[in-house]
């Protein structure tokens, strides 16, 4: 999987069939210390993920393993919402407590004010 | 997916016996700003795209999961025709009104004039 | 699927059991101007294509939906032999009736003389 | 198969259903000499990799073939933890005896004190 | 498929349980004219190619379609080993006589002392 940041959206009327009612979303991606690559990638949205949210995706035909992307022409689908990750000891990254989605936050008020990168 | 442009088409007489009928579309690929990465595909169209549509396309077997390409040897399949798309709050393209399919076209006079690409 | 043109031809005599009878083709990438890439790929021959000429190929899991490759160890097959393309209105490539395959030579005389690629 | 180093850790609560339980690490990736190639990739890890153990993973529908990731959506599978690697004759990398995991430690104490990488 | 040298092995006792029996070859990859890219492949060999053999491998889920290999988490499986390869009329390579492989010698004693590469 590859680390991306949701960064927008695409429309689209005219799709495939199958692709009806799926959320696509715009990812820049992110390599291990958190900086953007250049790369982007258009993946559907499996998690429910929000813009600013980092998140891993799969590609090619894992991207069809989920429950909503079964069997439908994605080769990109957000898997998971990332909280943190970690490389050689130090905290490259934690979801900040003013994610859109009340379920994420952190209930440790003393974490309120901690940006969301610390590269 | 990635973002592509359509610019032509390839033509051959001689395929494989179940590319029979799939029309091949020439796609210059797009960044996440609407630029050209100097990359291409050449893919299946699935859904009616026309010269100049921005489109995006699915790659691997995830090309094979349309009704039109099942079972078949494509590795790059058009599976959305895309209206718009934003990235951090911005509309990076907008479908034009100009657009060949008349069921694309904008109903809204408002936006006759608007330009293909805002990036 | 990528453009590319037949220049060669792999040996082997050592191979997998479901890879005999298969032709190996060497082939070097064309960007969709009809330049070369600098890549090659070696592909599974699926519509007897000649040292020469230009062809699509796909990749990956796709290359095993034609019927000579289905469940063989093949990651490219030519599945196609372009007679032309065209981009932004313009011809890009077309196939010259000098072409080995006589069933493939065009019928009009005044086609006669046109070179390969016209880029 | 690509090398990598394990070098960190990914948490996510939020996740798709099928990926719950599975422990997702960050590699580095590592060329063929053992020096980092700059890239990257978070894999799920079949084979209770720890941190800084030199892995092989696999990619695409061939991260999925391992009894933890069967029909889950994964593109990147640690399916082995590498003892040793040797190139044109020479030892390039040989697991260290301070392995966490005592079961792979070498047992002859000639060995101890060997560095990791020798290239 | 590409092509590469074998150049090395990898040793893991710790593997997942589908690898065990399979030998993982160290490949450096090779362009058309015979040159090493700079890329490199783990590869599960099926064709018993030894040190310094030039090899065909295939990706993705192609790797799988051997007999040895089926349901395998592999991601690079050598197919083939080669030959001789031309481009554009000219060999590019032919496997020596002095190959480990006394079924591959070559029986002409005119070949004898004939270069690997004669690129």
């Amino acid at each position: 999987m590859q680390l991306g940041r949701v960064v927008g959206t695409v429309v689209s009327t005219m799709k495939e069939a199958r692709m009806k009612e799926l959320k696509l979303q715009v990812l820049r991606l992110l390599d291990e210390r958190g900086k953007e690559t250049g790369a982007y990638a258009v993946a559907v949205d499996a998690v429910g993920a929000g813009q600013g949210d980092v998140v891993l995706f799969a590609g090619g035909s894992s991207a069809r393993q989920t429950v909503i992307t079964d069997g439908k022409p994605t080769d990109a689908t957000i898997m998971a919402i990332v909280d943190s990750w970690d490389v050689e000891g130090r905290v490259v990254y934690e979801a900040s407590p003013s994610s859109e989605d009340a379920e994420r936050k952190w209930t440790d008020p003393a974490r309120a004010g901690r940006g969301k990168e610390r590269s």
